[in-house]
This record gives C-alpha cells, sequence and structure tokens, in this order.
C-alpha cells in the first residue's frame, strides 16, 4: 500500500483530473451482497485500480482548481497511520491523555504562528482555547448554539417572566450575502433567523451594513445575537471588514465569529495578517489547516476567547465520563457535537515539525505566486475578465458577455477532464473559479493550464457559439428532467 | 511507521492499558512554540515513544475493558492509508463520485447483513438508504432535527397560522432513562423538552410507559415528535422494547430512532436479532462498525427510511456545489451536518472483504464467549453480584454492599494500570463495566484479569476497609477543590 501511495501520487499529473462516469458506475463492479468468506488481499487491492481510481476526483493533481483545496502530504499521512493503529477516542482527558494534551499544545502552536491574542490559547490566565474540530461548517454551528445560549441566559436574566421560546424566536443571526452555505445550515439546525447583509462592490460585508440591519432589527423588537464573518469567501476569497464587524459586536454584545476556512492558512505570514485587524474583540474563528497546510482533511482548529459558553451549550456528564481528573483537566466533549474525536492533533504536529513555520510559509507564497501567474495571462487576453479582485491563491474569471458562455466553457472544461474547476455566482455574473492547490502545481502546469482554457475558448467561440450553447443547455435540461437514477 | 505499528500491535499486551500521568504531562515535553526550520524524521518519529506513548489509554490492548470497544484492524488501516493519499472530500457526487458510490453500496451490504428491511437500503423503489456518519451522535441529533422539522411542517399544515416558534416550544423528545448521553445533547441543541422516560427492572424503555408519557404530555397541549430507543445501553447494554415503542410511535406519528451504537453490530448474527423486532415500523437505526466490527472510529452507518426528510432539514445548495448530475445522484452533503466528509466506505469495504460475513459473525461470538467466562467466575465468587443481566460483550458487577466499596475498587483497578474499567450508575448503585473489547483478548487475559480484580479486592477487604475508603474519598474531594490546571 505504501508503494502504491507513493506511486499514486508521483504519476497522479497523468491520471484524469475529473473522472469521466456517469452516475451508477460502480454499480457494476461490485457484488450486490458482501461475501460469506473472506477474500485474499490481492483480490481486493486489484479493486482499488479497477473499481475505485476511474471514479476518484483527484483532489492531489496539479491541474485540480476546484473548491478550495484539501491537500495531504507524507508527514500527515504517517501521522495518522499511527493515529488508525492507536484508535484511542478523545472525549474525556482521561479516555486519551496524551491525545487532549497534544491538542491544546498544537492548537497553541498554530494559534501563535497566526498571531492570535494571549486570550484564544490555553493557558493558566484565561478561559480561552483551540479545538480541533471535524469542519469548518461544525464550528460555524457550534458557535452559533454557544451564542445562542448565552444571549437566552443574558436576556433571562433581564426579563426572568418571557418563557425562552418567545426569546428564541427572535434571535437573528448575520453574515455576508457571500458566506459559505455552512452558515445557513447552522441557522436551520438553530432554527434563528439568518439575515444576509448585503456586500460592497468588493463583495465584503462592512460595520456600517451590518449596524444598519443590526438597527432596523432591534427596531423591530428582534434580538440580534451572532454574527459570521468571513474571511475568504468561497465564491472570490473576498473579505469582511473584521476590524468594524467586530467594533459593531462589541459594542451590541453579539458573538461574533470569524470563519477563515482557507484564507486563515495564510495568516501563518505576517503580510496577509491585515485581514485578521479586530480578531482581539471577537468570539471565536476557526480554520482548516486541511484546506492549504498540507494536513489532510479532516481538520479544522477553533479558537475561542471563553470556552465556558460552549460548557454550557453542550455540558452533559454521565457517570461512566466521569474520572480522577473530572474538572481538573479539559474534556474536550464540551467543546463540540459529538461525543468522540479522533487523535488529530498527531498529524497538525508531524506537519508543522517537518516543514517548519518557514516551510509552511514558503507552501503559501508559492501558491500565490502561480494564481498571480495565472491572473496575468487572464488579463492579456480581451476576451475574458476578471470580476472580483484576486486574493491569495484564487482567481475567478469570466468570458465577457453573458453568462452562459461562460457556463458553457466551464462544463466543456470539465467534461474534457484535463483540468477541473467549479463555477460560482457572483450577484449575477456565473464565473469560473480557478484556485491553486496543489503543491506539485508548476508554472509549467499553469502554462499547460492557461492552453486548455483557451483552446476550448478558441472551439467554443468559433462555433456559430450561441446556439451551439442553447442546444447544449436544452439537452442538460431535459436529462434532468428524465431523471435517471 | 509501518514496522512500528505491526511491532506496537503485536507488543501492546506489555504496555500498561491505562497510563499514570496527570494533567499537564505533555507540557513539560514538547516546545512552547512551533519550530521555525523543518526538523528531521528521526527526531519527529522518536518522540512518538518518548512523548506520547506514555500519555496513551491503549484501547486496543486486550486488557481494555473501559466504555466500549473501538478497534482497528489491518484492512481498516490499510484502507484508510490509501483515504488519506487520495484525500478527496465527498460532498456532492461530483467532488468524488466513487466516495459517494462505494457508501451507497457498503452501507447496503451492512443493512442487508443486520437484516433490515428493504426500504432501508438504496434502491430504486424506496427513498431510504444508508449513510456514514461520523459518529452515533451526530446519527442521533440528525434524526432529531429531521423529525423536529417534519413534525413543524405537518403542524403548520394543520394550524397555518400558529407561529413556529410556539410549535417548537411544544416539542417533546422522549428516550429511556438509561439513554446515552448524547440524546440530552440532541435536545440541547435542537431546544426541545426532553422526557426521560423511566426504565423497568431489565432497565428497559417499554411501550406502555412510553404512550403513558406521551398521553400526559399531549394532554398538557404538548406536541410529543421524537423517540430515541436504545438498543444496547451504555451503562448495562439493556435493550429498550423496540417492538413495541415503535408500534406507539407509528401510531402517534413519532420518528423513531434506534440507537444501536454498540449491540447494532450483534445483529449480523441471526440470533440477535431478536432485539431488532420492530424495525420495519421505525425512521431511522444507526450503528457503529467502529465499535466492534473492527472498523477504526469514525464510522457510524445510519439508514433512514425516508432521506427527503434530512434533505428538508439541511438543504442548502449553492452554485459552487451544483454539478451537471445534481439531482440524478445522491450528494451526501444534504444527509449530514458538515459540508464535507471523508471517503470512509473504503475502510468498510476492505474491513468487509476481508474478514467475510463468517470471520465477522466469529468475532463477535467470541467476544461474547469470552464475556460468559468473566460472568461466570463472577459469579463463583460470593463477594460480587451482577446487577443487570449480561447482554453480548458486557458485564456489570460491583461488591456486595455500599457503592463506596466498588467505587475504591474500580479506582484501585484503574490506578494499577493492568486493566482498565469504567463505572457506571444504574438507579443509583454503582458499578464496574467490563466490556471484552480488544480481538486479541483470550482466556488467558480473562482469567489474569480477574486475578488482578481479586487481588485488589483481597487487599481492600482484608484493610480496615470503610476507614481506608473514606479517607481515599476525603483526598480527591479535596483534590479537586484545590483545581490543579
Amino acid at each position: 500500500m505504501v508503494d502504491y501511495i507513493c506511486s499514486y501520487l508521483d504519476s497522479i499529473r497523468d491520471r484524469r483530473v475529473f473522472p469521466g462516469v456517469q452516475p451508477g458506475f460502480v454499480h457494476d463492479r461490485i457484488p450486490e451482497n458482501a461475501p460469506l468468506d473472506g477474500e485474499p488481499w490481492p483480490d481486493i487491492f486489484a479493486d482499488v485500480e479497477n473499481v475505485i481510481m476511474p471514479g476518484v476526483t483527484h483532489w492531489q493533481s496539479p491541474r485540480m482548481h476546484a473548491y478550495y483545496p484539501a491537500l495531504t502530504s507524507y508527514p500527515s499521512m504517517l501521522a495518522e497511520m499511527l493515529t488508525n493503529a492507536i484508535n484511542c477516542l478523545g472525549f474525556t482527558w482521561a479516555s486519551s491523555p496524551a491525545c487532549t494534551e497534544l491538542e491544546m499544545i498544537v492548537t497553541n502552536w498554530l494559534g501563535k504562528m497566526i498571531g492570535l491574542p494571549y486570550h484564544f490559547l490555553h493557558n493558566k490566565e484565561s478561559d480561552g482555547g483551540g479545538v480541533i474540530q471535524t469542519t469548518a461548517s461544525e464550528s460555524t454551528l457550534i458557535s452559533l448554539l454557544s451564542g445562542r445560549n448565552i444571549t437566552i441566559q443574558r436576556y433571562l436574566k433581564l426579563h426572568p417572566d418571557v418563557p425562552i421560546h418567545e426569546i428564541h424566536s427572535k434571535l437573528v443571526a448575520y453574515c455576508s450575502d457571500q458566506a459559505h452555505s455552512s452558515v445557513e445550515k447552522a441557522a436551520l439546525i438553530g432554527l434563528v433567523i439568518l439575515r444576509y447583509v448585503e456586500s460592497d462592490a468588493e463583495y465584503s460585508m462592512t460595520g456600517a451594513k451590518l449596524l444598519e440591519a443590526i438597527t432596523e432589527d432591534k427596531k423591530k423588537g428582534l434580538i440580534p445575537f451572532w454574527v459570521c464573518a468571513t474571511l475568504g469567501t468561497t465564491g472570490c476569497c473576498s473579505f469582511d471588514d473584521l476590524e468594524n464587524v467586530a467594533q459593531v459586536c462589541h459594542k451590541e454584545q453579539l458573538w461574533c465569529h470569524a470563519d477563515a476556512a482557507y484564507a486563515g492558512c495564510s495568516f501563518i505570514c505576517p503580510e496577509y495578517r491585515k485581514w485578521l485587524k479586530g480578531v482581539d474583540l471577537i468570539d471565536s474563528i476557526a480554520l482548516n489547516p486541511s484546506k492549504w497546510l498540507m494536513v489532510h482533511f479532516d481538520c479544522t482548529v477553533m479558537w475561542v476567547r471563553n470556552s465556558s459558553a460552549l460548557h454550557c451549550a453542550f455540558n452533559v456528564s454521565p457517570l461512566y465520563l466521569t474520572h480522577e481528573f473530572s474538572g481538573l483537566a479539559i474534556d474536550y466533549m464540551h467543546w463540540q457535537i459529538p461525543l468522540s474525536k479522533r487523535f488529530r492533533s498527531l498529524k497538525l504536529w508531524f506537519v508543522i515539525r517537518s516543514y517548519g513555520v518557514k516551510g509552511l510559509q514558503e507552501h503559501i507564497k508559492k501558491g500565490v505566486k502561480l494564481a498571480e501567474k495565472f491572473e496575468s495571462l487572464i488579463k492579456a487576453d480581451k476576451r475574458f475578465e476578471i470580476p472580483a479582485k484576486r486574493h491569495l491563491g484564487l482567481v475567478v474569471f469570466r468570458l465577457k458577455g453573458d453568462n452562459m458562455t461562460t457556463e458553457t466553457l466551464c462544463k466543456r472544461i470539465n467534461s474534457r477532464g484535463k483540468i477541473h474547476c467549479v463555477p460560482a455566482n457572483l450577484n449575477g455574473k456565473y464565473v469560473i473559479r480557478f484556485c491553486i492547490t496543489s503543491q506539485r502545481t508548476t508554472e509549467q502546469d499553469i502554462e499547460t493550464d492557461w492552453k486548455e482554457i483557451t483552446d476550448v475558448t478558441n472551439n467554443l467561440l468559433s462555433e456559430n457559439s450561441l446556439d451551439i450553447a442553447l442546444q447544449e443547455h436544452r439537452e442538460v435540461t431535459m436529462k434532468r428532467r428524465i431523471g435517471q437514477y
């Protein structure tokens, strides 16, 4: 397996990055029922290449430019091998002390690496600290639930006769209209009103617009309680104005959470910390080392100012989970939604030690440099436009004119499978996102990718393109209506 | 690393199963800050044994009897090596088709292996199917949220003028007083009333008691909406009467979820499926192959009858997540709380194929047989009692008499580190849980473990035991009050 993995990653450039399969393709390659008797390992192993690989979207490919990255690396994989062999569950300190303690230490390391204030670190003076969550979605949900709980408690103190559900019905959460879909999901789960604040011309939520919305809602008798500021949106990697948003939240007593899932990784480079201004006033922040720091998924680090807010939201303590040091050590089960957690700090520890802070900074800088190169190639081609400023490793672009041509371009690129991109909708404009992801991507790759894009574009525009695009669009719509399984 | 892992697992019997460390022990062994430059691999690797292992609770040890098991195996580890190398995210079908499709197939395999009705499987005729969740806690939460959503919608149809929050404030969830703490957490998150139904003498929730509670609550104007039936409680592996509970739920239109986290694994043996009677009427069920089927954590398989109930609770669909086959293929992001998921079906697939159904059945049977042996050893010693019937691989026992003697026994056993058990509270009775976990446990181990227990017991009882126990109890209380970090 080790040899197979090394060869897979070494030769990944030769594979089609996006598979050319249809839904149901695995179905015919695997029996309907589990085998009664065990099968020999060579048969199982052979099916990796025969059954699985034809249907894999190769996220580690240098030609993968969709979504935001999910990188892996050898130190990360080695750590996880050990994690899976030990296979301890880290719900309480006692369930595996090293699991809890290493998590406290490496979240402190990473917190310092991005310049977080002292109160976000585990230390004797503060109630704050870091925790590794499964995903950024969960971190958003946890902070929303903690804010919900704190606000209801605070309101109850002032108005002890108001039923909890009346308070609950008035709670309003805020985020930019560019925020990630997980904010909407968190509001659905928390059953609170979510108000999207209109972003400005740079796709950024300003403090003024937020305050305007809060003031309006308060006039209506609603209770604003929580804000998610996005640092690096999914659409175009724009940044909310954290400094002013945080000040508004602080003044209005709202829980302020910063979702820095992708861009937060770049804060290990001091030159990108301008976007973190205001962090000293916020309540929680999360970033995904699983995106850009070569720690494979899942690994989201979340820091909170006030861990007792999490405890109050989640604390349930049956006897089978108490231990001699209950109350003296951190039991991470109170910091998260599931009871159990894997020993995930090992992979963060191995990766940070293997590359060092400098090595990780170089990795970020290289990604940004390649994105700049790609941006300059687009800018030199007058058929294209870049409708949102490039930040970090993400470039969004489109063909000038109607949306349909860019949509067709995106679909054709993906169907050829040489590179993989996904679209986004920026206030009605259909754009293609091109994110530099893999640490294997080189300048040469960017040139090859650009050639692929221009080849497809040349063909597309040389055809009586609009007619053909219309036809293709009709076919896709038809296919959906027919509703194949 | 492969060699280290093999040697770790081969010689795990020689390690102290429960570490003898104090909170903060890792602190002095690791620098305060991340290294600026990368470190050589041998230095990092050496710290596994120097820093980490002294603080690990060895869940794979044959002497580990705490909690419920979390087993690993070579096929499971091999699959995860590959998963971590591919490191694809499976939120939509397109984000890695093989990830979604294999998950559909192996959850069908396992569903058939435990005898689930056809409507819980992925097929063209039904809306049901399986999904791999991170934990059983999350499955419980997801089913509660889906039930909440469905009930609010149904109620709104009948009473369109009632505000959602008024309906919400009346929702009541039910579980046995023996249910897992994750049910309480789910109710806290869903912000619904949770009512504990008193279990009977066998620690089982009956349909009659449930109906009584529902009827009472309806008289008060409340809206019963969701029930969690536990198949294999954490305290003593008791079983709610699913057949009658499901009938009550069906009649009263409540979502019925079965939490079979541990015991569900045993249902691959037909002789244990008696506890599943009634499953054809329920809405969702979850079990953890990560507990007893040698698939390492995390891996919870959840089956639902009506996947659109999950969709309605969680569906958010931004453009960057749509793809050519949206609507034609399953996008698992709508079946779960986080957006992203790992390629977890690989490890389930490798394990089922490597052992075959028969091999896995033998593994379950061996665990039960060893538990029977341990039970017979206890029964032969008149100083002990078994206050709850043994089911499957869990034996609960205590010293006859007051709770404090058993509590002292449990603490002393753990502090010696040779075997590891945790206590439970069975309606006021302090018991020690002894669960057969590791596939490495042999009859000889059980005898050695029993000798350890009786050695500690002999010492404890030969002292002027009550006085000493009282003193120890005072010391622990004092230590907690002093509140070391």
